[in-house]
């Protein structure tokens, strides 16, 4: 459908026009890739997590980033602090679930996080959403263990639920709000073997929300971008370490008019 | 000596067919770059280090790494129940005492850790692993002062002592479990301008313990495939940065049939 | 001026001949990067932020940066203990006040660093170090929304101030102990790109603080190193993720004699 790749387009130019500044709550392990995705992107990151300047993080930021890797006590408290403070000042806010459905204390904090303050869109792979249905699932680690298709009926329902977006990202990738469903496709399976793919579709969910506000769209344009610059990474890679410094290279590069052309968007 | 290179082939094809998952408290700096190196491996790396969730983590687990390195004491408290968890559950744990001998604080911890649960491997440079010893030493930093030849008198007695596998990495390394001992050659200076290589080599060793029981052999086959990835990583490298690049793609690309024919591992 | 170029070789080469032991307490973002950026440079890094091991860390390293990225409060105790053990033992001390003005926690710790122990040198944007003068300055993110220009008049009065060198990088560099100042020229726009370089340049300016005891001239030297490496960087660059790895190479490969002909510094 070239109205919605046409629209993806539209949002990554305004990405690149506002440069949004994204607070993101987010693991140890993906810090640095994430920021550098934003970078790339055009976006402008400021990862903090201290109690002491949430309230001042929320003033000067265009939409906010929660992902529960690496996860412990003290953060959930800044967590909870900025979901709440963006809800109040109407900002977007994404929640990235790592390892729900992996330990309890993860599907635990996801179910608390969202009681709490709902998300405006959760971006996870399918395990993770489905732990977050009324179901729930079990998963072996932080790896998917289920594919997108088996992810359909619990992202329906816990868009609906919840009134928010769900995008749930693998091989292809679904994005619902309950009512309206897209699918995304193109990428690479090296994707899956770099850490931290998935958190960066998060962050840059998140960029696209700050400069877009209907939220399904808006993580849709995303994704598709995001799958957009895997396929492009693929040209001279020859493994998981030069395929990611392409990732990077590519999200600086892809222009607007190639994601029009190119994007993979359709409605289900 | 052939038939070590086949064991060594043949342990590599177990880690790509099993894709064990590898638990990992590990420091800040590594994080990222460790989590690479096992998922271009083929393993699954779950970085978590929160006490409400070390016996979740436990359950679905395939080997343990514990690494010292940014070390605080609430994470000291997770390192213990990991390391207990993994010995109940006759799960092979790694510990890498990172800055063990450089300052009073990492030494005594990997004391600690050692005497409340002995790792099946412990993988160290060579002034680690003699801060480990009766003698003890004392390092300027956490990169070694000491060769790896300097540590073999301690890495036999620290071995037999504990009834672990003492594995020593450096221009060349040791593996020893105080009766048997493997030398591993190959590899290339550059590991040592690059950060986190020897963090890398104990994931890798972890991944391979979690498929192969003889612990020794395991860390010997694990630390020849790295070797050999270093060797090939050199080509088309013009400093440490393209040479990191090319360490993940060498890992993800290297088959056991290469490892069969290249890797150098001799019983002396 | 020729004269300063050759006396950055000189210092240059100094790093590269003695090696010295950087102490970090650094960000999440940025100690990966960090640690291999001063590696490739020949320096030996350590990271660690426990106080159990902060004096044995002093006794060891032979300079000290402190960079309040990710900043939390049990963090502070710690740098404020590194920070005083540096002024104690007469050993350069570097301070990075990543994102002053943009929240007060972070304006407000890093006064309270200077002002319990002044640093040997501030490194930072422009924006971060407008606010660290009488008149302030807001931000509106880590990233710098004031000019190098914007920033002479609050240098050169808080390095008069607290008798300390002040290091603004941005499009160009300016260096001043609030009598003598100095301008760098060169670098790339894509070192904006990319997470970190701000930290990068700190951490070489550590190193070349740790063998230099002229600061003025040691950062000045530092910073025109760190120029000529983004300006080689961006041979055979595609986007910011091969830029960055070409800028790890080019820290271990360019000669002293090479900034000797090419480094840009020149006295205002």
């Amino acid at each position: 459908m070239t109205e919605l790749a046409k629209f993806a387009a539209e949002t990554l130019e305004k990405v690149k026009r506002k440069k949004p500044v994204i607070h993101s709550i987010t693991n140890f392990v993906v810090m640095n890739s994430t920021a550098n995705v934003l970078l790339a992107l055009g976006a402008s990151p400021i990862m903090a997590h201290a109690m002491e300047e949430m309230e001042d993080i929320a003033a000067i930021s265009n939409a906010l980033i929660i992902n529960m890797g690496t996860l412990s006590k003290p953060w959930i408290q800044s967590m909870n602090a900025a979901a709440r403070l963006a809800r109040i000042v109407s900002k977007p806010y994404v929640l990235d679930p790592v390892g729900s459905g992996a330990t309890r204390f993860r599907t635990q904090t996801a179910h608390e996080l969202i009681r709490y303050a709902p998300p405006t869109v959760i971006r996870g792979n399918a395990s993770e959403i489905m732990s977050l249905s009324s179901q729930g699932a079990q998963t072996r680690g932080v790896d998917s263990t289920h594919s997108v298709d088996d992810a359909i009926g619990a992202s329906t329902q816990v868009a609906r639920n919840l009134k928010t977006v769900i995008a749930v990202t693998g091989e292809k990738d679904l994005i619902t709000d309950g009512y309206r469903s897209f699918m995304v496709s193109g990428g690479h399976p090296w994707m899956a073997a770099v850490t931290g793919t998935g958190c960066a579709a998060t962050v840059i969910v998140g960029a696209f929300l700050a400069v877009e506000k209907d939220a399904t769209l808006a993580a849709a344009s995303a994704l598709a971008f995001f799958k957009l610059v895997a396929e492009r990474a693929i040209e001279g890679a020859s493994g998981p370490g030069s395929f990611w410094v392409n990732v990077l290279d590519q999200i600086y590069a892809i222009t607007p008019l190639e994601v029009e052309r190119h994007a993979r968007i359709e409605l289900v």
